[in-house]
């Protein structure tokens, strides 16, 4: 399985590529989607074709993206909300699910901890793909996206049938925590 | 030329089709999109597809759409957000430039004070447009935005070459203080 992470950002949208299969996860590719200097519609638009662009030439099967909080600037929360509506409107316009993760849930399921720093879930999303070198910060953010999709559809799939809902990206990443100790401890 | 505006919310997207012709105003159609109880994904896209739809129908040749302000409360702002983003996506997506108005613009345009409450726009885009009745409230927005577009690219071309920016929407609306003591007075 085919998984598209993605971590959304006016200036900035990261994306990250993964293959499932079975308990294992490979790199496919990521990247970053610059929305440039132009009128807010304009920026939009770059994000919407290049999330949609990405989704066609990597044809995933599911997709997921973090949750934003509320700035200190309300402002910024209104630019974020709509850079992060166009991206969400990409992956359903190609017909993806969407999932929503928290950035705590992300960490924990990355690093092991909510309260890590980027700099750990950069070295992190590196040992569990197997990379050779540190990916930049927010296509490390969008890969981290992917893995803790992963890992929550394996989840559901071991406990299936007990009402999971993988949409809200709950439950103990059981798959992950070993995944974890083996690499870090 | 054929004017789209909408105006932007996460549960109803109002929109509103006028058609200009030197400086009349005839209305071509009005109604709202409800983004019904699903998750953010199927909500964003139901508004993705619903403003689309509209702008397949009616073949705009611009759109304008309202600027929407932080709310008291930060999760509302981003949701705002998030559907202004989605609506925008279906807009770009079908070619057509974006103008974009605050609320105090569009009331000055159509009510000719920026202070009017939502009744008196009402009113003044159903005599505007000679329409049998009132709109309901998120129609008559989006009608009062396509309106304030229709005055505010007369007033550019009035004024060509001065330098003004259609999408901002500044500048005094001249032809539209006419049409208001005209039809109030």
């Amino acid at each position: 399985m085919i998984i598209l992470g993605i971590d959304p950002g006016l200036r900035t949208t990261g994306f990250g590529v993964i293959h499932k299969q079975g308990a294992k996860l490979r790199y496919i590719a990521s990247g970053t989607i610059k929305s440039g200097e132009g009128s807010l519609p304009a920026r939009l638009k770059v994000i919407l074709d290049g999330v949609a662009e990405v989704a066609r030439i990597y044809q995933p099967e599911c997709a997921a993206i973090e949750q934003v909080f509320v700035n200190v600037n309300p402002q910024s929360t209104l630019l974020l909300g709509q850079a992060r509506g166009a991206a969400i409107c990409a992956l359903v316009s190609a017909e993806l699910s969407v999932a929503e993760y928290s950035p705590t849930q992300v960490k924990q399921a990355v690093v092991g901890t909510g309260r890590a720093v980027k700099a750990q879930v950069q070295d992190m999303v590196a040992r569990l793909l197997s990379l050779p070198g540190l990916p930049g910060s927010d296509a490390a953010d969008a890969l981290g996206i992917a893995i803790c999709h992963a890992h929550s559809r394996e989840t559901l799939m071991l406990i299936a049938g007990a009402g999971v809902n993988t949409g809200t990206g709950g439950g103990p990443l059981a798959g992950m925590r070993m995944k974890r100790g083996r690499l870090v401890g």
